[in-house]
């Protein structure tokens, strides 16, 4: 028997503590990424956990042959931090001594070492563990953990209580056929669209709550914005005083969120050239009114009354933008018919709910509302739309026994990643998308 | 057209601002959780999102009538803050005037404002979402979430990236039996049973990764420590010396989040008399030794050689802190039969795998090792056990084309909470718990 007591020993040092150790000879790990013979030495682009550090082999100082080094090799490097002015960090890392940890069995057959990644979608995503070696590719998914990790900090400061709700589910939240059945030991139950019940029933306990966590869409549909599981930014708080709380909170959050990709992650910013949106206020619409305002400048007709195209999605984008500089759009008040059966409906004009999507940069990001919280609204509610009620009965609980007046918004982490880099399908935004043509790798 | 600027109005304040209020008039909200008529006044205790707040009726300075309040009543209050010498917080809260903003359409089944919900397991489950309400039961979660924050701030602190893995897979990474499968657009999929070779693949990519999500495990058990589905904390790190590099990480990390709970959450630990444990190091003992103390010290016959009985899990914990005072206790060293296909030989002795679990308090509630990185000896492994190589193509990327020496583990979120809390089944733990019979509400 011994004991672990928490200390680990290590004497490699991190890319930022570099700079200190100027005139030293330090140790540091990584991979080999790219390896450029000049005459008479080569550059060795060592990749490190978030940064990629130039390396120079010379047999002037290197004790050991260039070629026992291959591209993915993992390396333990004896390496002499020397001053150079010219250089944009200061110093220069002069190769001494490796110790090769691992040797590729084979080299890649797609190149990852050049600035893009230059393969078709479908290779890029079938490549994933290694396509994601690319500095690029790999800086996307840092910057959706900055997203993510915003969100999460704000929320928690705002006295969100973050829960963890069960993604194996008895009824469907969203309605619909789009949802996924598992067989649970020979019962046939579902996998969660959203965590709208429970979150619902949180507030009862929590007063506000919020989750990040998968969701399951089994939507057919295989378009450049769809995924079949996708991360949900969920929260959820009671006590509003109406539905525009829960936008204002979203402003917040999303304003606190681009703060925090600006001081923390600007290596990923500059490295993907993103152009960060400002946020002062978020314009907001109402649903028929930019449906009639589209038709009108654009001089197209309105086809569907209840939803918009993905193409007004854009142009209203595009239009507001043009109007106020804003590329974030608050549209409200959708129409009843195509929201779910728990969404409030405007007293004032029961066809529409008071509920609200959030377009960014032509793509809704963000669905949320206030919900019903008088029990026997919600019974009649699910009378008109010839529910089963008798299912809901553990989800009832919450109106029937007692609930704030509450409301909350679901955003789709890998959506939202997806517009704030200007991506072109949401996938490049995904670790390890799921479509209705992909569940490996 | 009109703009939401992030400004959320409320001038309800917030528990722990009243005692800056002294001698002033205040509005708050909150569930009335429990009135208690004495003679000529009334206590009502307030439920807000985290505290209970006892507030005091009277004739004599309330201006409406104490029957328009039902119990899980949700409410604007305006009270006036007295100072009170006789009192804990130095305050008391006179309760003035309120606007009821919902009244529950029936009274609960189950008394729920009692110091515990006096009701079976069964009945505590099934009404989940009142029975949270109860101040003990809703505190196991504040508790959880503080549990969670502090894995989740310590991993982002050490440069583990945060990651977000597909839970519908293609191949089960724990083999066995125990997997749940998903009509997959006519395809048969399955549910992961942990991330891990997402996390493997990822290593390759930003060196150290984890992820807090849910896992998904199709086991038959119907036991107090078994669930179908929980939260598992899992994290993985490359440049590892050995498996040992992992156990410090993790007894670092477990120092770091019970400070955190002591300092963030000592309303919750008071209240649920918490007794956290104290770690300077964590005793570790090789699988073996383990056993053949156990058999020693307690008499008892050795009857699997491959894996402990529960009852040897108690009985070495017992044991350890006995002779160390550590209610945590590391087994190394597990018989490689019991352990997946990427778990890594003792090259010393390969019929044990470089691994190990973490026993607390009896239970085991993490697992981890060394993972094999050479291709080759993957290979082999997955030959040895008859395998079917082609499946796992992806996976075997990261093997192939380069990945350093790494390792992980897996944490239960629910069993680390319910051991903490020292109860008697991790459903307890669990928000709402999924097992053989249960996935309601």
């Amino acid at each position: 028997m011994y004991t672990i007591n928490g200390i680990l020993e290590n004497k490699d040092i991190a890319y930022e503590c570099i700079s200190d150790h100027i005139g030293k000879r330090i140790h540091i790990h990584g991979s080999v990424y790219k390896i450029r013979k000049m005459s008479g030495f080569a550059f060795v682009i060592l990749r490190t956990a978030r940064e990629l550090i130039q390396c120079i082999y010379s047999n002037e100082f290197s004790e050991f042959e260039l070629e026992i080094l291959k591209e993915e090799s993992c390396i333990e490097l004896t390496a002499d931090v020397v001053a150079d002015e010219r250089s944009r960090t200061g110093w220069e890392l002069r190769m001494i001594a490796v110790k090769i940890l691992t040797t590729p069995s084979s080299e890649s057959p797609i190149v990852i070492n050049n600035k893009r990644v230059d393969t078709s979608l479908e290779n890029l995503l079938n490549y994933r563990p290694i396509t994601l070696r690319n500095e690029k590719e790999r800086a996307i998914f840092k910057l959706q953990e900055g997203i993510c990790n915003g969100f999460r900090s704000f929320l928690l400061e705002n006295k969100f209580t973050e829960i963890h709700s069960p993604k194996l589910v008895y009824a469907g939240a969203e309605g619909g056929a789009n949802i996924f059945t598992v067989n649970y030991f020979g019962k046939e139950v579902y996998l969660a669209q959203s965590p709208q019940f429970y979150k619902q029933m949180m507030v009862g306990v929590f007063e506000r709550v919020f989750e990040i966590g998968p969701v399951f869409r089994a939507e057919k549909h295989d378009t450049s914005r769809h995924l079949n599981e996708y991360t949900s930014v969920d929260f959820e708080m009671g006590y509003i005083k109406g539905f525009e709380d829960i936008m204002q909170m979203e402003v917040q959050m999303l304003k606190y969120t681009l703060n925090k990709l600006k001081e923390r992650y600007s290596y990923e910013l500059d490295l993907l050239e993103v152009d960060l949106p400002e946020i002062s206020g978020i314009p907001s619409i109402r649903f028929m009114e930019a449906k009639e305002l589209i038709a009108r400048v654009y001089k197209r007709d309105i086809k569907d009354f209840e939803d918009f195209e993905p193409e007004e999605e854009k142009l209203l984008s595009e239009l507001i933008k043009k109007q106020t500089g804003s590329e974030f759009v608050f549209v409200t008040h959708y129409p009843s018919k195509k929201r779910p059966f728990y969404a409030m409906d405007d007293p004032d004009n029961p066809s529409e709910t008071l509920s609200f999507d959030l377009l960014f940069r032509g793509l809704e990001v963000t669905t949320g509302g206030q919900r019903i919280h008088v029990y026997n609204q919600q019974l009649d509610k699910m009378r008109q739309r010839n529910m089963n009620i008798s299912l809901f009965d553990s989800y009832l609980m919450l109106h029937k026994y007692g609930v704030p007046p509450h409301g909350g918004l679901g955003l789709g982490l890998e959506r939202f990643t997806s517009r704030l880099l200007n991506q072109e399908n949401v996938r490049l935004a995904t670790l390890f998308p799921r479509d209705i043509n992909r569940v490996v790798p």
